[in-house]
């Protein structure tokens, strides 16, 4: 099969890299590479039409898009991860006062989060350059997909955790046969520690904002939005604007870089309006979004959406310019509105952990704010599954009454 | 659209009634209620090949054969339930020894069990009858599936469940907006409280081995592994061994149910052999199975694998038939090597609870004792994720060793 990547660019300085000449971010500066295709090659050999013929139902029916050969694995969860469903709930839409309100559900993937889609990528990646030890440093979502991905092809991953990291994450990662090692420290320490031990043992790194492939796992995710809703918009309507979660910014900066590989391709009449939404408590990226220019400043970060919790955010610079060259903007919201999002999810039948309501509790604000007009089709991206948190979810909602054992009982709590 | 639902018949009396004359078990003696579909229309109007052409990734593809009308809610969760991977872990069939194995996961369901088939069913009958409210005794998964389908809809759910419950599970019950209310007593007294509440306030039950829809969407199941794996097995193999993990004995009784219909389409040339699983303890039905005779005996259940922890399994009779009339068996597992086969099948990638792995604890005793030979084909079905029980998951595998953050720490500990 051909293969259309053609180089890197720094998102920082622009230098190009050949396909094989840098591994993770730019010699030069440290900033995150851009993968670029060969887009007029694609032009010309593949059409819109080719990827709904596909049967494959998972991100891997857009292996001409991504910079990876397909991966062996098949008939396992690595070929899973992606084509995840979109629902219509039109209680919300009709609740919120718009037109049109889809949600893409994450939970789906293999390990019940849209970090799978990353994480497929990177261990295809691996696969092909032959590296026999995946790495990162993750207590959650991305540790458990990469875990998992690994383990799906037989691929040994280890990963690297604060040792203050709940013990019931570390253990779904322990079950995918991962070596988990819990580190004496903060976050940065491991995730130094991870680099670190990746230079010296010659190990694959997966870490976000560090490794160029995460962002174009995520990219799938608006292949599918523009497969899913956007080609079946009728003419004339405005444009989607979809509203993402942002912790580190990886997520929205790859489903930005799938919009502008569909644009390279003409195959998108209108660029959707990317709106990221951040927790009040975890803004560093909103903070430089609205001050200007592209300096991600750390932040104290406190917010009960772990998953998006995060100080220093290390691809900010890409998800600043998502929502900027997309007409989007940057919301952020209170812990209070993150819990009340996942309540209002979860009566139309979508049960998330806090970091993915934190896109409706955006959306919310926005109706409020009349960023958003009736006429605006909008699709939230919700990222994971509410069994990651199950704890947060007992604080979004009132707790059942107990009662006696009898009809006379029931009757009284139902009045 | 025709619809092929002729008649109930008894399980035990063998009394045949009209598809609007009953609504749960046999008037005469509380037997458990066969879906009857009119096959010799089927057979005439349908062909194996059409299932195949229908666009629907669900269990809503096999609508002809189902006994309710094509739900609403289309784009919701209701129309997401099914329709679930299957996967060929090889290297699990070689450590095992034999040619053809497969897994059928049940986690990208919508509430990530296999209770989602019975509630869809439920659920969609709920709709057409008219009822308000749907009602259902439950502290785990069926209570989340018909919460979560109900809500996809807009429907009221009421869950009767013990106080003793876990909170954690009753939080997702209350996220899907059902009204929970935490019964001062033990299960059976929840159990009867939901039944007399039903007859009372005119609701709809779903409860398991009451209301005979559930194994009419559990069949769907069978309908699946038709579809993507016995149709593409080669000409003169084998029948396929299906392992299927058994607590109330609904799961198993309804995947009969579809293969019986199939057969009874003459679209299924081989019976596949079904081999039902239990923990050793709460292995009711499987002592029925070995001792003879149809009289199901209550147990003291005490298993880790909670989802199928059952005193007295209240669709018994049809879970022992199950195994007998196809030439399968019982297998019975202690609670560790349920343990062990959480981590054996995480180390493929597929995350199961405690019930679900219970499945594959029997494979690989069968295979011991020369149940299984290398040359049968087996699937075996995992019945829900393992996020449901991580606390199980945490028995299942080591603790992660804590280490200095220091790279001589990594290496020490990496030998």
């Amino acid at each position: 099969m051909k293969h259309y990547f053609s180089h890197f660019t720094c998102s920082l300085c622009g230098s190009e890299y050949g396909p094989e000449d840098v591994t993770y971010t730019c010699p030069k500066d440290g900033g995150n590479l851009n993968v670029i295709l060969d887009y007029e090659s694609l032009k010309k050999e593949l059409s819109p039409d080719k990827f709904t013929e596909l049967p494959e139902a998972s991100l891997w029916r857009y292996i001409n898009l991504l910079p990876v050969k397909a991966p062996g694995g098949f008939g396992t969860p690595l070929h899973r991860a992606g084509w995840t469903p979109v629902y219509k709930p039109t209680r919300l839409a009709q609740k919120l006062g718009i037109q049109d309100l889809w949600v893409k559900d994450e939970s789906p993937n293999p390990t019940a989060s849209f970090k799978d889609r990353a994480s497929a990528i990177v261990v295809a990646r691996a696969l092909q350059i032959g590296a026999e030890v995946t790495v990162a440093a993750s207590t959650g979502n991305a540790g458990a997909a990469l875990a998992g991905m690994a383990a799906a092809v037989g691929a040994k991953a280890v990963i690297f955790a604060p040792k203050t990291a709940p013990p019931a994450k570390i253990a779904q990662l322990i079950v995918f046969g991962a070596t988990v090692l819990l580190v004496d420290g903060n976050y940065d320490q491991a995730f130094d520690l991870s680099i670190e031990a990746t230079h010296n043992f010659g190990w694959y790194n997966r870490n976000t904002g560090f490794n160029p492939f995460t962002a174009e796992g995520k990219k799938t995710a608006a292949f599918e939005i523009w497969e899913q809703v956007i080609r079946r918009m009728p003419e004339g309507n405005k444009p989607l604007t979809v509203f993402i979660s942002v912790g580190d910014g990886n997520i929205i900066s790859g489903v930005h870089k799938g919009f502008k590989d569909l644009a390279a391709l003409g195959w998108l009449s209108k660029m959707p309006r990317i709106i990221g939404v951040q927790s009040e408590g975890s803004a560093a990226i909103a903070n430089t979004f609205h001050q200007g220019g592209e300096e991600i400043k750390p932040v104290q970060a406190t917010t009960l959406a772990d998953s998006i919790s995060v100080d220093l955010p290390r691809d900010g610079v890409r998800a600043v310019r998502a929502a900027r060259e997309t007409g989007g903007t940057y919301i952020t919201v209170p812990d209070e509105n993150i819990l009340n999002a996942i309540a209002e999810l979860g009566r139309v039948g979508i049960f998330a952990e806090p970091a993915a309501a934190t896109a409706y509790a955006g959306l919310v604000k926005a109706v409020e704010e009349d960023i958003i007009k009736p006429d605006d089709p909008v699709l939230v991206l919700s990222t994971g599954s509410g069994l990651k948190d199950v704890k947060a979810a007992m604080q979004a909602v009132p707790q059942a009454p107990i009662i006696e054992p009898t009809l006379a009982a029931v009757k009284k709590v139902l009045k």
